[in-house]
């Protein structure tokens, strides 16, 4: 289905200050989007997307990420209904002036996207010997963290918008899906054209929360 | 000692083909690098790599990274020293044929790379009010992982190699490094020019393992 990896070229490529520039916009302007337009997205881009994602580094090079294109309507509404039980949960544990607020963002795109993706991960993949996660073993989740990261970049790239729900009982997903029972979720993406576009994060406009300087994140030892 | 992150343009930037194709192949020869040169990084591109870790995406945008950049010799040999120790460990779980390989593999650049930087999550960040991480605690580590592929890609737009050192104690390089006692660990990075490029990871050009299919790592639901 998907197209294979182009074999890259056999000298490195120059990557030049213009080049630089628009990879430092593209991070600027890749948003999780919210709103999708309903259009279906290109099929050569889809699986560009996928591609990309396989290009992603992983421990001990053990590409431990699944990918589950989630396509049957009956699949769809029971993430959908899994969604909505774990936003009504999360709603009541914000303090009341805060609820409004989060009741009012729209947290999925789950109705609008035209692509649903669970990625997970295989927490004992025989790929990679186990090299690199005797003492991080969270580093092979962090893996498919990589992979989703890397198609999220590349879809930013082709206008294409991702939006990854994390408000899901990773259990029930897991059920819903019907994959092997030892896998676990990290991310479940919506995938479309994005409605809008905006270099300033949803939560950001919303109010919800600000970008905090660098300053008060870095520390010298 | 650090730019601040500049504004983006006020409309979004048109990607082309062209961009598209560069940012495919920053992907595939973007490596985990274990070879440095011991040359000084560029300050401007070393903070540039830093404003650009900023730009990843967090859970409820909640920015939890705390980035470390280590520099004293006493910080760096006791770093040394655990990834030792751990690393001793992980070569005694080997079968003995897969052994002598994992011995010949230089795992760290520690000793060579100029820049050390841990990269550590802050797990309950008054940033973000909680959004997006009731059901999965774990997305609030992962924004942290987001933040080290950002600066990573950013690092091989620049001609600069990044490698992710995972074969340590985590509570070891916290306590080495006196980090908040929250603070958990997500990766160690060495950063610096690499002494070569190839678009084919190490541990494949080292028969350790093979790059996977992507028919095998896809399903349809």
């Amino acid at each position: 289905m998907a197209v294979p990896l182009k074999a890259p070229a056999a000298t490195p490529p120059d990557f030049d200050a213009a080049f630089r520039d628009r990879l430092d916009a593209l991070f600027a302007w890749r948003r999780d989007v919210r709103c999708f337009r309903t259009t279906a997205l290109d099929p050569a881009e889809y699986d560009a997307l996928l591609a990309a994602a396989c290009r992603a580094p992983s421990v001990g090079f053990s590409q431990p990420w699944r990918l589950v294109r989630v396509r049957e309507a009956g699949r769809r509404a029971a993430i959908r209904a899994i969604f909505e039980a774990a936003n009504s949960e999360a709603l009541a544990l914000q303090p009341a002036e805060r609820a409004g607020l989060y009741a009012r963002l729209k947290l999925a795109g789950l109705d609008d996207a035209p692509e649903h993706l669970a990625v997970f991960v295989e927490p004992e993949p025989e790929t990679g010997h186990g090299l690199g996660r005797t003492t991080m073993p969270e580093t092979i989740a962090y893996s498919a963290v990589l992979a989703i990261h890397t198609l999220w970049l590349a879809a930013a790239a082709r206008g294409i918008g991702v939006g990854w729900v994390s408000i899901l009982d990773p259990q029930a997903v897991a059920q819903a899906l019907e994959v092997p029972a030892q896998w676990r979720l990290v991310g479940y993406l919506c995938i479309g054209y994005p409605a809008e576009a905006s270099p300033v994060p949803e939560l950001e406009r919303a109010g919800w929360e600000q970008r905090r300087p660098l300053a008060a994140l870095l520390v010298e030892r």
